[in-house]
């Protein structure tokens, strides 16, 4: 049996203690850790609605309705995993790069002891940070990202790092594998006409929502797992990547969106692909109701979880 | 014509007058009483988010946008029903064995004189009681049961009674014939592999969301009415059938849900079905906003009610 | 390049400035103008939830999030269209006849002038009052109206000029031309068996949320264009047409209803219709959270601008 | 004992049952009643924020937390007085005049068989409806008024009856007696350096809030009873003569304002004053939190009957 | 330097971290612990609303604002005192026998180990298990209880353990010493004329809400003290001392109530006083907002720890 | 008669029109202005809750209740000065050094040409931005600050500008003259023991709110003017100042605080203070409900502009 495991429901009911993801116990020591969740409480990248620093307290809060055995894909998460809630990377609010330093410095040895790290955004600008960390370790990796926005842009008002960017950061600091890189989700309007061509022309990949709907989602699923191919693979889920009807607490919602289903979807889809490290980002609960912006993103933890655990099974 | 009508909005405006359901009388007396609302407003059973005891008051309120006439099942309920809203049972919170004896005690001798009973939770707890009144009368039923959850576990801390139990204890008790019993919609995380066999070695047939979806939904529609077949069945509709976008308010709910057509679909299409009495439970105002899951709640019914109205008519 | 423009968001960023229509020059003048953004903050027609008189400023503040490109048209709006925000109309909260020949005398000269007037509403009863300014001008027009209701229904208590009755009037005030008029997404229960006839006996199509499913999207899309014709149309969206899990801020909310892609979908398809002015009406924010329902409202009335820059460029 | 009673808490739980006022007996037959509680929902007068069409539902919700029994002024309600809730009076929602007439015609049988009217508004337009009826019986009444505006102001954009204008009217049409009724805790901006002289010109004794903190409350509430006398009075309470703090439920809030402490001061202290009607006004729950607005209405009426019930014993 | 110590603000941002009480460190080892913070998850003893199972959570997320020093009480906390945060008891919600006998079975070593017990409830019926243990330990203790309901009434619907019933059954089962035992804050309606006197025939010393007013806060804190003497003490504060405005978030709100500002007095002025364990109950996030209530709560925990802190120095 | 003046609102509804503050006209030319209200939606320097970017848009809308009468201060606003809204100052979100010098260089200005500015914030950190562009103009200026934080920490985490550094910032930077400063209402915990003396030792005079308590409201504002003199002042409104139940929604509450009227009672009092220019900061919508937060807000600016009416006139 894998020696960390979530507190037991049938001992202790599930609104019973302190806030882990999934009650998991919180360790930061390394040994016999197989994967690590870690929140990662900064949205100083955020242009419009902040507040994503309170994503990984909402996202744990929501993880406790969670149970270890996934029938959609079939796997006891728990038996074969031991995993922990590592508890949060210190940032600085209001300074990105000091907070980029601390996030690559933290995540870089957890990585490199082999942990998969599940980091708990936090605004995407956190991505970056996460990739530098992710490729000191496993090289230039495959990137998946289900987004309505690329974060292709150069710059926001001649700054290079905020949450519109990264990706862009990331080809150029050779973070990521364009050819083996695809963004899945796109939509909402553009500054300009070539925005599209700003992934296309560092050589990623896209799909776009109205293509995702053309296409189906299963074709769409395998375009994904073709393109990220066998190698190290990083997964970013934008939670506006779902309608606001789904995620309204986000800071850059986008209506004409994709369900929750449709998210574990093309989360359960990936199985066989070789994800090193993942992340789910701009959940803001200050504009959330009912918390299911944080259940969503807790459940789409859970199906990253549970393709961890089905490979190594 | 039938004795009770509601309220009449061309005379007063829906939100005028005292929240009876529809704003129809409430009337205790059951003579020229077909069907009969009530509300059981217990919440004891609840094993994570409480309070579904306001339920009853919130579908009530929510339910005043109702109108007469449904369309999509080409029916004016009123000139074919007599319909009351016969108030609430008396439970005792925090006490569910004398809530269970309340319940039972209030309901049987209202089936027994003939009148379908329509009830408002409350956690899904009730519906055993419920079922132990209904079997006094009509003998074991066929069940319908729309629900991310079985609620077929054995025990929930060493103790028999919650809302996560209530149909393994109906099938023990022999309130239900297994089978003509069949679920939809399961879904989420199991606390372990076998929890879906826990209704299945019970008898009862299961059709998973992942399932409903893969088959479509006319044919499981076909799958409930042909399980169902004419004999006396009870249907019962849990608010997180639901996905949460559509029903936030309520105490597990899971993501990767139905839409409210779709539940007003399955609804619809037990057309021939010999309903004796039926619930909506586990609607959670404090969790709801802008009453959207109490509106969802008021819709089941309202189908429910067109349905039993065709039947008579 | 046309005169109006939005501020720019790379060098203001979105949040910033004064709340006009994506942050649009609030211009009175009519000069150089070709679209014109109107809010209508009327809500005394409402027969149900009131308070559509803060949709202006909900839906003003929620456009903050549109961008000038819009990729599923293909069209860069302002290259094409000189767009200004031209204010609120004065109304008289509490009286309908004054406040309507407000709206009137308000508009007729700015379409007179040729600008295409994009009004928020408020609640459905305005419409009438923007048909008498928009057929004083271009004679009678064809009418799109997405709504889960008909509004046809002939008074209220007595009283012709309500939310639920300005089809009605429309048509007996010869404003629209009947056999190019089309009602699409109706559902919900109606007073009486009879009440979709009260439309069809106007001589103007409906077709029913139902026979939206069975036909499919594109095939309704073509009926509408096919309806409109190349005359003068006149477009309202009613946010009831949207499920309450999409647009919870309404007046009259319906369950069963439409995504946010499904009115996107609908609007696009409009392309080569004339459309002479439109409105979103039943915005009502105070029922709204997270704003998703004024986010679903500026996503129309974007849609809509596309397509009138598409017609013109 | 007197007849009416309301639902015994010792044997149902206070969240059980429909939702009449204190859950008294709805009843509509005037006999063996001494008062009458009596919703009237209408909204249209409101020149703001608009929806306290609503607030008589939510008041009764929040009256099932009252006791019988109430130690600040020792009095058991029910054992001297017989109490019903006589439901909504139907308005027309839009239409002013046919309200008014509505709410006089169903209140002046009432109030002539000799019952206490304790209406639930409503804004504060229909408190000049209420005077109608009463004067039709008991001849001009004094008026003590809690609010934060006096209503005092002639005409809004050209029309006589809003929420602003009703005590101007009633003095003009002769229902209340200007030399027996007082304005307590006028606070907020003013049109105009002599909005106040519109009540004392009118004969109109006003303390305005900073008086009634320089007097003090008990000299304030003696200033009442003096000016009351003992001919008949009517009490009409603006619940936004409390701090948005205490009541952010309501239509044209003012900061710096009374708490329900004091609310209940001046109520309990009215003792010995002729009370033969009352309102509490513009409970607007779309912008009420945690339903604390609805309980202070709730409270306000409390103290109100408890007067009632000390003056019959 | 005491062992244990809150995370350090001026090392990592309040925001980030696993939310246990100010952000201590969690621990269950009693060696080094002064105080420890316990949460008792248990709502089932609620008559009304419900849901304070969700109080634990909401207070530690709140308490994340508090600071070190508290210059009202001069005294650095964290100097003088080592504080942990112990977690939640497990109870079963929905049995209550269950769960009075798990919380006094975890509470009782750790006080027999000499450590203060802070509990975060919760209802109020679980003082009763505290004062279990508190008196197994210490014999029976003073009691101070803040609160605007006397919670000594006999029974619930005849059942003998609810949140109304503790302090009774306290005294029936010799935990407290009714003459070192004192109510202060008591207001709102009553079920009967002698319900104060339930108190008072028990033993324990009353001070309405009223009273407090009439006598001022100082000589009523002064009572207190009086009231407890030298002996052992437990102080027990249901928030719903604090009025709706401070603190919405409860399960029975009665208006007419306490400041925060008044709150803070109290426990103040309670320095001297031999505190042994203490609790703050029925902080109820589903009817908060902005988090209010929790913040309340967790500023009430924040004196009565700098209280301990005093005593200790 | 002053030539900027608000929208009539005997000839518009309130709840009509642009948001501008107070629908003022919004002018960014400044003649014939004496006071310009702008928005600076700036709040990369929050050290807990974020989002006070969107506080000028919730102050203006908030503002349409005001008029233009102020009795408390027996002033005709509009008659005096003529005042306009100037829109929001463009900032650059996450980049503090930036935002600083594009505040600067956008005030200065206008404060050269005898405009008074006050600013609606955004967090505190702005005021170091403000003040440098009004000692630009006036010289080191006096500063009264009412605050529940002194905001004179040296650092946060390493570095200089957050919303906890301002004042200090100030006096190093010798904008402020600090014997003509003074802090009113500190309250709350704090890091260390001496962390009052980090103000009094840079020469500024703290009140802390027990303090008030104790002297009294009238001696505290005596202090304030005697402090302040008669050179130039500015006059910063942390709206925590107030307690959260008056101000849900700002960035760091701390219970125990003040009220709306003592708000209004400080700002009153400052007649014959010689204020420059003045902030209200700290408005963060998305944790305020009923805009009660935005209310107070716009509030406060109300009695600094009748203080600068009155003075002028």
């Amino acid at each position: 049996m894998p020696r960390y495991q979530p507190m037991d429901a049938s001992v202790s009911p599930r609104f019973v203690g302190i806030r882990t993801f999934m009650r998991l116990p919180y360790v930061t020591d390394l040994e016999d850790v197989d994967v690590a969740i870690v929140g990662i409480p900064f949205d100083t990248g955020a242009t419009y609605r902040v507040g994503a620093r309170f994503g990984p307290a909402a996202v744990r809060e929501a993880s406790a309705l969670l149970r270890p055995y996934n029938p959609t894909q079939a796997v006891s998460i728990f038996d074969r995993l031991s995993v922990v809630d590592a508890g949060d990377i210190v940032v600085t609010p209001g300074f990105i790069d000091d907070s980029y330093e601390r996030i690559t410095a933290h995540l870089e040895p957890m990585l490199r002891a082999g942990v998969t790290t599940l980091a708990i955004g936090g605004d995407h600008s956190i991505t970056l940070a996460e990739l530098r960390a992710v490729s000191a370790v496993h090289g230039p990796v495959g990137l998946v990202q289900y987004d309505s926005h690329a974060d292709t842009w150069d710059q926001y008002w001649g700054h290079q790092y905020t949450h519109g960017t990264p990706i862009r950061r990331a080809v150029e600091e050779g973070l990521i594998a364009p050819e083996r890189s695809i963004q899945v989700g796109l939509r909402g309007g553009l500054y300009a006409e070539g925005d599209y061509a700003l992934s296309t022309d560092l050589g990623i990949q896209i799909v776009p929502a109205l293509e995702v709907r053309e296409r189906g989602l299963p074709a769409v699923a395998e375009m994904v797992k073709t393109r990220l191919g066998a190698g190290p693979s990083f997964v970013t889920f934008d939670i506006d990547f779902l309608d606001p009807a789904y995620a309204p607490g986000t800071g850059t919602p986008e209506i004409g969106g994709f369900t929750t289903y449709e998210g574990q979807f093309f989360l359960r889809a990936l199985h066989g692909a070789n994800v090193v490290a993942a992340d789910v980002v701009e959940v803001l609960p200050s504009f959330d109701h009912g918390a299911i912006t944080a259940l969503a993103g807790a459940g789409m933890f859970y199906e990253l979880l549970s393709q961890i655990a089905r490979r190594k099974g």
